[in-house]
């Protein structure tokens, strides 16, 4: 089961109307900082504040109708899970989600307002690809994955078609896509699109520090694991090793990866504040922080940076914030 | 001199590919707190923070080449020096900026580095009139009026032309409008877009409370005036009275006007946040307000809400983000 590019314009017409198309947006602050031009891509403003909704209706969407209309489930650390809940209510479907209980308060009621139906379980203790198993079979649900799945990698990738086409607008053909990246479905099913409709484009993921699974299986080729799945400000994405199906499509398509600081996260969300008036999240921010601090570990003079979601507590806003100087 | 729906036509060709067209956002959270459907045009996501760059574009760029190449002047709480200063960048002219004294840091902060020279001046006891014509004069500087200017108002009139071509790709025809109202420019260019672009689209001004100038200009028909010009969280929407350009123009196309306290724009600001994942000053953020605690006093289904800008000290913002709830 592998994913095509057909999939990636298959799901993109699945979606349309439903999913946004984000804007691709600039400022020439950002710029000075990077020593490079910076497009920014704000999938924070996709319905339910990440890109999470574009796999998950392009999931929903590609079930039949009897299939779908049993219900769903889903594991998430809560990008997914909303996404998942929005589209089952789109739909007027059921949707199970299997969340870890320390969760951001945020993500865990949103996906309750969604009218999900929330299950949680302890991220350090329980087996959540058990639990999902076991409740899947039991009511007949469908279970969406989070990113090993060929539909929402599909989904996902329709960000890659949009780059290319706002990009080519502006006159830019060449950059470094930098993605936030946990599991990998956004990064491949981007990285898959951009090398057909803009192959001077090359992706690189980027990863919090001391959570670089992904960077390092670029490296050896093989899949690599994270000693630690918990402690991170970006805990949206952090997994344990890259997907079956994501990595492959990864070496294929990507250069190496990026890895960023809490503090350089911390900086690029105020600074995503300051000149986009965007809210992002703190795993939602490394792309940006790698081309606000790491531009010079890539070769184009453009660098895309996707801003992944923006589901973030207030306080930990409110503590990105505080690290602004007066002046500013 | 008057402003006609062709000169809005010819600001948009004249803008396009600078300006952004900002999309239109909705959240399922925020129609259950309105009790209505709820469009929001995030003009925070134009360059420059504001939708102030709109109509400097489009006055800048109605020069004749030798008269821009002496410079511009412009006299402005903040939103609208930026929005010239960047346009005179563009151009790479002079522009000559002159700001009350209190306004915020980062506007400050901004509008110089964007290349501008700033003169300040005491909100209470000078006349910025008097200074900028002076000013003018002495270095033959054209000046660019925040809102009295055709140029200016054709240019944010733009707005109202994407509303309605927006609104209606969602099947929404017949709207309130709800807009941010300092003197009129933005209200009164929209609200003559509209009348031709979406007839069924009624567009109401909304003020903070005590600063209702324009609504109690529309209910007499004359030119009201505010008794204070200070004390307002919302300080970039606070003028002395309506334009004498927009006032016509307002009193021919727009229904009453709305006010609202600043408990509910910091709510507007924090719902913004929480749902939108966008970052709203309190002057930008009245008319959403609106939209979320006084739908009833509109007749439509569907209410469409223009955040102005974006342009907020973090420790505002902040005021704003510990409005909410730990639930949220």
């Amino acid at each position: 089961m592998s994913v095509t590019l057909d999939d990636i314009h298959a799901a993109r017409e699945r979606i349309k109307g439903h999913a946004r198309v984000t804007p691709l947006l600039s400022s020439p602050f950002l710029d000075e900082i990077a020593g490079k031009r910076v497009l920014v891509k704000p999938e924070c403003l996709q319905i339910t504040g990440s890109f999470k909704y574009r796999g998950a209706r392009s999931a929903l969407s590609a079930l039949d109708t009897e299939t779908r209309a049993k219900g769903v489930i889903a594991f998430s650390s809560g990008n997914h899970a909303q996404g998942v809940a929005q589209a089952a209510r789109d739909f007027g479907v059921p949707a199970v989600i299997i969340m870890p209980s320390d969760a951001p308060a945020l993500k865990l009621a949103n996906t309750r307002a969604l009218g999900a139906e929330v299950v949680t379980y302890d991220r350090a203790g329980e087996d959540r690809d058990a639990i999902g198993a076991s409740l899947a079979q039991e009511r007949r649900l469908t279970l969406i994955k989070p990113f090993d799945d060929p539909r929402v990698i599909a989904g996902q990738g329709t960000v890659g078609l949009e780059i290319a086409e706002q990009a080519t607008a502006l006159g830019v053909t060449e950059a470094a896509v930098l993605i936030p990246c946990g599991g990998g479905g956004l990064t491949s099913g981007t990285a898959l699109a951009l090398s057909d409709a803009a192959p001077k484009m090359r992706v690189h993921p980027v990863e919090p520090e001391g959570f670089d699974d992904v960077a390092r299986s670029l490296a050896s080729g093989h899949h690599e694991v994270n000693t630690r799945l918990s402690g991170s400000l970006c805990d949206a994405i952090i997994t344990p090793s890259p997907g079956k199906l994501t990595l492959p499509l990864m070496l294929a398509h990507c250069g190496p990866g990026l890895t960023v600081t809490e503090t350089q996260v911390l900086d690029a969300m105020a600074q995503a504040f300051l000149r986009l008036k965007l809210v992002t999240e703190p795993g939602g921010a490394v792309a940006l922080a790698a081309a606000l601090h790491h531009a010079d570990q890539t070769e184009a003079e453009t660098v895309i940076a996707v801003v992944s979601g923006g589901n973030v507590d207030p306080d930990i806003f409110t503590q990105a914030l505080a690290t602004l100087s007066p002046a500013e």
